[in-house]
């Protein structure tokens, strides 16, 4: 069995995609021109047993009769000429092959499960396999891409994604750019014939490209070797672990998806939490915490300001803080009253939350009341939560200047990132939206750009209060060499 | 004290706006060009002691000045001024007025407590007062609306919400249209110097225009007297609420919001269960409870089934059911096998959760699939999950029809509808949206029409599917008289 040559895999420079037709819609056909829109950087060879051409490349009838050797290959064929491909594949020297052709052990048949023990004997022989049953490798920089992802981002980052699932592969894949989360690699591995969570995640310990990694599991192929290398990944770099199928019925979901073996919900939190992963919940969930480790500085937070409009906000904020593990401060004394003579009165409070009753409020007097807040050594880090909706009712009401040349989001991101500095606590912005109608395509426009502003700042951004301090108690409450003080 | 003449406050005739300034932005001169810009259906009457005019409107010097009586005012005048300016009401024959300014028992001074005990002296005299520190009334029928209103919607409908916050008030006013959350009135309360829960709830019982109640409640004036209301309420239609400021940091920014008294996480939780209310933790899950409420029939809802794209999606479900108390029947014998049979193979899975392994699947697939596993008398109610957002996917590569035009949610709309009709059982429609860059706002156009067409065919739409589980629940867990069964 070969030593595996991770490169070749993730950055091949020629590779072969079987099952490519010239005509109509197959997975194969929909990958390959995928990766033509992505501009991969190698070289892409069609192949398909009926020939043809596709958008000016020769399709080879056979992967044998490539002109030289190949690094990877995309199999798409039918689950049946699976392994025979894989044959030639090892004939042309690749590296590794990943099989997004499904009808494997998850259809729980005899004949599914045979097909899937005649791949694993070819793997076995000299080549590494992703799948079967999975959506492939993402690798922003050398543009391999999953197999509904032609328009996927090339700006690679600190985030690697081991995934037993495509779908959530590929809709991670979608939210990275937007919510300011870039990946180093991802991989959907599906049933993990071969190559699977373990191995990859002693890959991904040691890749200088990958600062965290996060990881979506139903099963394990073996539970004592996973926990090890979970728990050597977790001493070296967060680690933030999915586990699907916790409940009973979830596990019988797991097993018709990827026929992995699951466990039970309280020996799984145990083992996740012995060995120092970041437990989650949800894509949603663990995108975030992967925002807040990409953008965060790693330190033990516990205490919060919080400002922004509305009292009931506020009041949320505490509710909320409480249930992660995280304390608002009570401002006092000579910090209150600089704080409290910034807002506009009456109706503002400055005792954290910190409420500014008019949410008009130019960025500067929040730029103020924010680094009084921070002068309380008891403040740790900030959540700043402006309304940004309202100025459409402002404009509208005014008649004056339209909504998007009045809401000073630019000004805002400028704000924050100065406070962080300043201050040296970090700030992290909520921009929730209620006006989500038709009628309100330019809020959502207006929110987006305001959320790239912000994170072109380098400050991460939130839909909502709970989300924001839920991803940043799970870098607080991380226990490893990475976290400061 | 008068009796409350609550269609002279909600449809008032006649309306005097106090602190309207003929330039400049104040709260009063929002509010009235706000009730203009809402096509408010009485008369509007300005009021400042400077004069002046405003859109072709007189503006009064004072209330006193305006020839006739009138049936409500929008006070938005200086704390100082509002008891003097609300005797004058009286003077006119006012049956209510609602106080937008602040300055009063929130801000925990002697002045502000002062002022609050002399409004609600001049209220003891012969006039209902929302408010102060409130954002007021907002009706859909009559047009009043709230603070920051201009453009909130007129088309009326079954749900009443009553909120201690402004803020949430009109963020849930922004909502309800596009989630499909109708109002029948709102009242957002403030400092609820006279007016408040207890007795809004009393009046929105008997209301014929209320079907379900919403409450946002930080603190009570009289707990005997609530839980009494509330009771009686909740015997006759679905009251649901969430209180704010349940921890003990929330208890303290309660206290700077709205000067009201809490009390404890485990009383209240008791409470507000042993009056058979429903209890919510956010204003997005009260706003999700009100359109379930709203759209489906209210039966004890337990066993659900599930279809959509991804095995992943199914895996959550599963977990998500289990910790909402629902189940997934797992189709078995002659129902298993008419679902398999509808479904692209390999990779789709019908033992329910039903995974459909291609999102381009035709409509009538996913029409059929669902009637035959309605047939399974143990599902009572269907998800249906359709990763719309992948349509953009196939359309670039492709290179054919634009992808908002290739989109079919009319035709699921009209699917769903069908089948719920057919089947007697109702389906509820999950619309996940993992691309929200500025790239994608095409996206988010088609999304947001396809929520308006599952809407408008009357089957309720959430963004994921632990919302839509959550929402069920409050459905199925309800004891009252409305459920059937």
């Amino acid at each position: 069995m070969s030593q595996t040559d991770y490169e070749r895999i993730f950055h091949p420079r020629r590779v072969a995609v079987a099952g490519v037709s010239a005509e109509g819609f197959g997975y194969g056909r929909a990958i390959f021109l995928s990766l033509l829109a992505m501009n991969f950087s190698g070289e892409l060879i069609p192949v398909n047993p009926r020939g043809g051409e596709i958008r000016g490349h020769r399709i080879y009838r056979r992967i044998e009769e490539i002109p030289g050797d190949i690094d990877f290959a995309v199999i798409a064929v039918a689950a049946a000429h699976v392994p025979e491909t894989l044959e030639q594949c090892i004939g042309k020297g690749a590296a590794g092959a990943e099989i997004i052709s499904s009808g494997f052990r998850e259809l729980g048949t005899p004949e599914g499960i045979a097909l899937e023990s005649a791949v694993i004997a070819v793997a076995r022989r000299g080549i590494r396999v992703i799948g079967p049953n999975c959506f492939g490798i993402y690798c922003p920089k050398s543009g391999l891409t999953m197999l509904p992802g032609p328009d996927l981002s090339r700006e690679g980052g600190p985030v690697a994604f081991i995934s037993q699932s495509g779908g959530m592969a590929i809709d991670f894949a979608f939210m990275g750019p937007w919510m300011g989360v870039r990946f180093s690699k991802m991989v959907s591995f599906g049933n993990g014939a071969d190559l699977r969570e373990t191995e990859l995640l002693d890959y991904f310990r040691s890749d200088p490209e990958t600062e965290i990694i996060a990881l979506y599991v139903e099963g394990v192929a073996d539970g004592g070797d996973f926990l090890r290398a979970l728990r050597a990944a977790a001493a070296v770099k967060p680690v933030i672990v999915y586990k699907g199928g916790l409940s009973e019925a979830g596990q019988r979901a797991v097993t018709s998806h990827t026929a992995s073996l699951g466990g039970s919900r309280v020996i799984w939190e145990a083992a996740l939490h012995q060995a120092g992963a970041i437990q989650v919940h949800s894509l949603e969930e663990m995108a975030q915490a992967c925002l807040a480790f990409s953008l965060l500085p790693p330190r033990p937070y516990r205490g919060i300001a919080v400002s922004g409009g509305g009292g009931a906000l506020g009041v949320a904020a505490c509710d909320m803080a409480e249930a992660y593990g995280l304390t608002l401060p009570r401002l006092e004394g000579e910090i209150y009253e600089a704080v409290l003579a910034c807002l506009p009165k009456p109706g503002s409070s400055a005792a954290n939350p910190i409420d500014i009753a008019n949410p008009y409020v130019p960025p500067s007097v929040i730029r103020e009341a924010m680094l009084h807040a921070a002068r309380d050594p008891r403040v740790d880090i900030q959540i700043q939560a402006p309304l940004l909706y309202h100025f459409k009712a402002l404009s509208a009401i005014t008649g004056g200047a339209p909504f998007p040349a009045i809401t000073p989001y630019a000004e805002l991101a400028a704000v924050t990132r100065e406070v962080a500095d300043v201050s040296g606590k970090p700030v992290v912005t909520v921009l929730p939206n209620p006006r989500r109608g038709l009628g309100d395509m330019d809020v959502e426009e207006v929110l987006r750009k305001a959320r790239r502003a912000f994170l072109t700042a380098g400050v991460p951004v939130f839909d909502s209060l709970a989300e924001a301090m839920r991803a940043i108690r799970h870098v607080a409450a991380s226990a490893g060499p990475w976290l400061i003080d």
